[in-house]
Formats: C-alpha cells, structure tokens, sequence
C-alpha cells in the first residue's frame, strides 16, 4: 500500500477500504506515516468526507490503537453522556451521580476545557484533594466500589486520537464532522459502554453553530454507535446562551451542587434530568419515561444523588466538606457588576462573548499549556426574553487581576442586548436523535 | 500572523493577501513553519485553488527565496524554452544550438527525467564528460562565450521550490494548476530571461491528460509573465505518441543531432522549428515568421546549428567526437523487435505505455535516486495513421537485463493498436496561448 496513493484518492473523493483505513492509523501510531502526510490526509478527509464504512472504519481504527475496557463483570448498565461542549455546561457533575444513585454505573472519561469552552476536569478540581488522573485498576475499582467515576482519558485508550487531535489542531482540519465524531465516538466505545447519550450543543457558544451541522454531528455519531451495536442517543440542545448562571469553574461546582439539592437553576436542571431519563431508559433501569424522572427526582429529594457526589468525590481523595458548605470553594477576591442601562426584554444574552470573557479572566485555556484560576468566573442570573429593569444585574464577575479585567467588561457589554419588543427564550432542547 | 488561520481561511475557500503568502513562503523556508502545516496547506490549495493575484504573489515569493539571475550586460536577447514534459520529448536538444546560431542567447536549466517521462540533463550526460552541474560564474561564462549553457537548475535558484516540490511529491499535492505554474515559472524567471516560450504537451503521455488542462496550465503561466512584465508564449502540443521515434536517453541524443544535419523525423523536426520560430520572434531577432523559419533552416543546412551543439559540449567538457559520429554512444547489447501482427492502420501508439516501457528497461527513473541506463531505450519507427503491414516491426527495444524485458514487452504490445478503418494522425499543434 502507498500512503501517496490513499492521500491521491481520498482527494479526488475515492473511497479508502477498511484495510486501507486500518493500515492508515496503525502505521501513524508506529510513527511510519509522517506527520506531513497524515495532515494532508486529514486536509483532504476535511475536503470530501468519509462515508458510512470508511468512518464505521476510521473509529474502529482509533478504537483499537489502545487499550479497550471491559467492565462486563459489573452487573449494573454502563452509561456514559458526553457533550460536545459549551459555556457554563455543568452537567455532567450533577447528572453522573444522580444517574448513579438510580443504578446505572457511568465510567465517565472527561475533558479539560479549551478555548471559551469549559471542562468538567478542570471543575472537579477546585474540590480540594480531588484527582482525576486515575490509572486502570482504580479507575477499576472505584467503579465497582461507587457505580461512578470522575476521571480523564487515560493514556492508555485510543493513544492515535490523542496524536491525531494534537496534529489537526496545529493544521486547521479540526471542525470536520467524521473526525469530530470518530474522535468522539472511539474514546467513548473504549470506556466498555452499555450506551451512551450525547448532549450536541447547538449556537454561538457551542462547536456547531447550525442545528443542520448539530444534526448531521449527532446522525454520524449514532450511526457509528449503531454499526457497533452500541445505542447512542442524542439530544440537541440549545447553547446561544450560558446553561445555568455560573460560568468558571468552582462556581460551577456549587452550581451543580445546588441542583444535586434541587435548587439548581430551572434550564440547567431540566436538562440534566432529560439526560437523566435516557440514561435511565437506555440502562434498562425502566422503560418508562414519568418513572424515570420520577426516580431522578426522588434521588434529588431523598438526598442520595448528593451523597453519592460526596462518595466518589471521597472515593477520588476530594475534600467533601466544600460539597456540603460551597462558601469554601475557591473565590476571586473582586467583584464587578454589569448593570442593565435601561428597561426592556433582553434579546441577547451570548454564550460565546461571556465564554471568552470568562476566558480572559483566567477561567479557561488559550493554548492547552496554559493554567486556569479555579475562583474566577462569571455569573449572569438573567436569561433571553427575561424583563429588565435599568440598574438590575446582568452579570456578576469574580476577578484576581484587574489587567484582565478590560478586556472581559469590553465582551460582556457586547453580550448583552435589551429592547422593547417581547422575545421568546430559545428552546432548551431542539430534538433528539436516535 | 498564524499560520492555522491561513490554513483555515484557504481552507473554506478565502483568499490570502500578497503579504501572507510572502509571510508563509519565507518562514516555511527559514523552517519556522513545519512540513505538517505546510502539507495541509498545499492540500487547501490542491481544493481551492489561487486566484490570480495570490498566484502572482505565491511566485514572487517562491522567485525571491533565492538568487535571482542577471544577464542585462549580454547583449543577446536571453529567452528560454520550457516543455512540462513527455515521451520522446528530446526537443531542447536540437533547439538551443539552433537558436543560439541565430543570434538568441539561452541560459537553459534543464532537469531530470522521473516517471514515465525522460529529463533532458539524463540525455545530455550520456555525452561522455558533460557536465551539466555548472555554479553561477561558470553558468555566466558559458553563457557569455556561446551564447548557450545546458545545466541543471542551481542550488542557489528557487530554494523554496525544491522544498516544496519535494512535499508535494510526498503528500498528494502533485497535479494542481497554480501550483505547478508557480514552481515552473519561479524557475525560469530566476533565469533572468527576457521571454519564454512554453511547450505544454497534452494527452496520454502528458502530464495535462486534456486539452482543456493544458489550456489552463498554458493560460496560467502566460499570465504570471504577463503581471511581471515577462513576455510569454505557450503552444500546446500532442503527447498521445511519442514525439521523434527514439525513447531513451543516448539515443535521443543521436536523433538531436539527425535534427541539426536537418535528417530527422518530422514530427520532431516540425516541432522544434515551430518553437524556434516563436524564440526567434520573441527574442527580436526578426518580426517575421517566415524568415525565422527561413533563418533556422539556414542555421541547421549551413551547419552552423550543429556546430553551436559541438560548441557549448566542449565549453561543458563533454566528448564532441560523439556528435560527429553518434554511433559511439551508449548502446545497450540486446535488442528485440516488436513486429505487426496484421496488416491495418495504426490506431494507438500510446506515449505512457511506451514511456514506461522504457522506463522498466532502465531509461528513466521510479524514484528521484535511481540510476539509469544511457543505453536501452525504444525505437518506434511508425505513428497513428500509418498503413501497417504485417511482420512490420512496431518498436526496436534495445535492453540489457532480460529480467526487465517482460513487462516492458507486455506495455510494447498494448501500445500499439491497429485497426482496418482509416485514421488521421493527431495534429502536432493544437494551439498557442499568448
């Protein structure tokens, strides 16, 4: 086989056989395909696509370039959600314990946040003690012991998405649906999932800014799951403004405590328990939709979704007094108040300016080397087609360092617009695929 | 300035300024920007494309990565000719010496044969001594005393040419109009010329399959003169056959000079009158195309062309006595002769089966370090429309190894194809772009 062959073909919009795939991702692991051309491959696949066999190919490739679990011996279902990300989306720190208390087990791998976008690592880390960074027999072990686990993607799974990744961001070929899914989809197929549910954010604040491209995402990623006999779910869910009024990372942190104690805020709550039910359905816990929100909200009120939080966070060698008094997670020392400068409806509310302004003040990465400020952040207690009043608080941000602070102010203007029209709040879910 | 939004921006079909492409060209050249991001770059532009001012500036800034020739103080007009390569395509040869008997200074650099196609510097060496590998004072002596030098490109010219060409090579980015349109034209006009006339060949044994492509290379590079006040003329000519009869490298030399003793096929003859007439033209030698025919045919019957040729071999320290009596160059020991099976008409003398025909019998190169053989080759001594009768020989290998001998004789035989209809040669020229 010639690597200048495949490249030749994939470009003039050829179809690559599975063989050729496989050879493809097993020679560029063994650093016998250059980076030069698996990057021209990449701009190419970026070009004209995989179909369905070439991507069922290209996953199952990365799948297995490492290790793949196999927690067959737990009895419980193993469900995992992963989203594709967004600005103030938490759910994953209420959502895992609360689905965990109902009897599902969620081996859940999680990210670092990049660019405007947060990540659940880097949150969970603000709990004092709290380590994330499991090697296989605990991770093991702490699943078997609490049905639930907090950690990032150990190094031993698909190690070619990790150099692929690395090489399609340093060469523009990132924002491509088959690679996107086909990264996705291999590091989830390694956790040894039962099923799995996707929360594909749709607008300004979130990778896809169409819901044609969330759809045709979240199509690709079903379909992959479904050649392996794996059900995915998806559901579409809105991002043209923050999920929940927290935006940081401890913050976050006690914003999802507060709907472990049903006193979260009502957009992040709502979909939380939508994943909720169809990790419960998918789980075979029921098969009956008001049952398994019923059972969501019965581990809210009888405090066991909160105690299993505490159990993994002890379990991980967190410090779980934070999780019972939040007052003790990391704070910046300021304050600054952004104040509506007249009445009307709120129009705009822009995920993506308050994402990069939390950004600016320390709340996220630029470049994956850079460090975050665990107490900075930014919290905005209004929401699209809210009633304003001239002088009330539209966002509130924590800073350490008022160089940083311009910058941010500057952006958190421009994401606010009120006018007098009425304007209706954008649904939290746009549909669902399957 | 980031060479990932670069990327992106060609990407999605943008366009980038002349200060970019100035910015990319030379930080890729001082290796500030790695091959992994310049391949997928080169893939961008594979899909989409310059337009002509990117073009323009992409040349410029390949030009300007070395050092840039400069023959104003020869008095002569200095104008080169440039062929994009074909089977059979000995042209250069016969038409330097007889332009530059005619007053035209050429400071041709030449390269070597790779794939099916042969290079005129493999040719020139088989002239035992030749030295083609000439530095810049050399290259300007040469020129100064002959008013001809045959060499092959300088180190020196167009660096940022050799980098890339030897990326594309590697990553699938090959056949892309502006991209081969700036390589060449970055070269010649390193030359320091004051016109060039282009020979683009077009079909099976081209590099452009079509017409329609060839028009397009041809329009392309005309263009890049015309923005850098270059005068450039382009014909576009047939490469389904071979051009002359011989294929090979010593025996293309002997029928170079069977041109200059005005003894050669007509084919060949033809076209190196026609290219010579457009340098004489261009070169301000006359105004008037029939009497720089009339002046070329003068050169070849007087003798004064072939003693041009004689003239710069021993500038260059090669062997004239082979040019007087070309039965001293290399001859490969063996020959097989390829008879008609039936009576009938030459319908197919296929130019890419007979190249790589010659190719497998050691002519030409597989991979930029192979060696070849000065002495194999393939005589083809009929062409499309010829009336063929059977037991005719079709094709004269001449060969050393017989292990190479029979896939070469498999591509002989599906060469050729002769038919009972009557068939029209193909025109030697199908047009000119100026």
């Amino acid at each position: 086989m010639s690597i200048i062959e495949l490249i030749e073909r994939k470009r003039d919009g050829g179809v690559l056989t599975a063989a050729e795939i496989e050879w493809i991702i097993a020679r560029y692991s063994a650093d016998a395909i250059p980076d030069y051309q698996m990057s021209s491959l990449l701009m190419a696949v970026f070009k004209e696509g995989l179909d369905h066999e070439e991507l069922s190919a290209w996953t199952d490739a990365m799948l297995h370039s490492g290790e793949v679990l196999d927690f067959s011996h737990v009895a419980a279902p193993k469900v995992d959600k992963h989203s594709t990300g967004g600005v103030g989306d938490k759910v994953s720190i209420p959502l895992a314990p609360m689905v965990a208390a109902c009897g599902v087990a969620v081996p859940m791998m999680s990210g670092r946040g990049l660019g405007h976008t947060g990540g659940t690592l880097d949150k969970l880390e603000t709990i004092p003690g709290f380590r994330t960074a499991l090697d296989p027999p605990e991770f093991r072990a702490i699943l078997e012991k609490t049905g639930l686990v907090l950690a990032g993607q150990s190094e031993t799974l698909v190690p070619a998405d990790r150099r692929i990744y690395a090489l399609r961001d340093a060469t523009g070929t990132v924002p491509s649906i088959p690679l996107i899914s086909s990264s996705i989809m291999s590091k989830k197929l390694a956790e040894g999932l039962d099923a799995l549910v996707l929360d594909v954010k749709v607008g300004r604040g979130a990778f896809m800014k169409t819901l044609e491209d969330a759809r045709s995402l979240a199509e690709t990623m079903v379909g992959i799951g479904a050649v392996r006999g794996t059900p995915v779910t998806a559901l579409l869910t809105d991002m043209s403004q923050p999920l929940g009024n927290e935006i940081g990372n401890a913050c976050e942190i006690s914003e999802s405590v507060d709907v472990l104690r049903g006193e979260g805020p009502a957009d992040l709550t709502e979909i939380t328990y939508r994943l909720g039910e169809e990790m419960l359905l998918m789980g075979g816990i029921t098969a009956d939709r008001s049952d398994a929100r019923a059972r969501l909200e019965e581990a809210v009120s009888s405090g066991a979704a909160l105690e299993k939080l505490v159990e993994v966070v002890v379990a991980q060698d967190g410090d779980p007094s934070v999780l019972e008094d939040t007052s003790l997670l990391a704070k910046a020392p300021n304050e600054t108040v952004h104040l509506a400068s007249r009445s009307g409806v709120l129009a705009r509310c822009d995920a993506l300016d308050l994402g990069i302004a939390a950004l600016r003040l320390g709340a996220g990465r630029e470049k994956k080397e850079d460090t975050i400020d665990p107490g900075v952040g930014i919290m905005v207690p209004v929401g699209i087609g809210d009633t304003i009043t001239e002088g009330q608080p539209l966002a509130v941000l924590r800073w350490a360092d008022q160089a940083l602070l311009g910058e941010a102010m500057g952006l958190v203007e421009r994401a606010f617009q009120i006018g007098q029209e009425p304007v209706a709040a954008p649904p939290l879910i746009y549909g669902e695929v399957r």
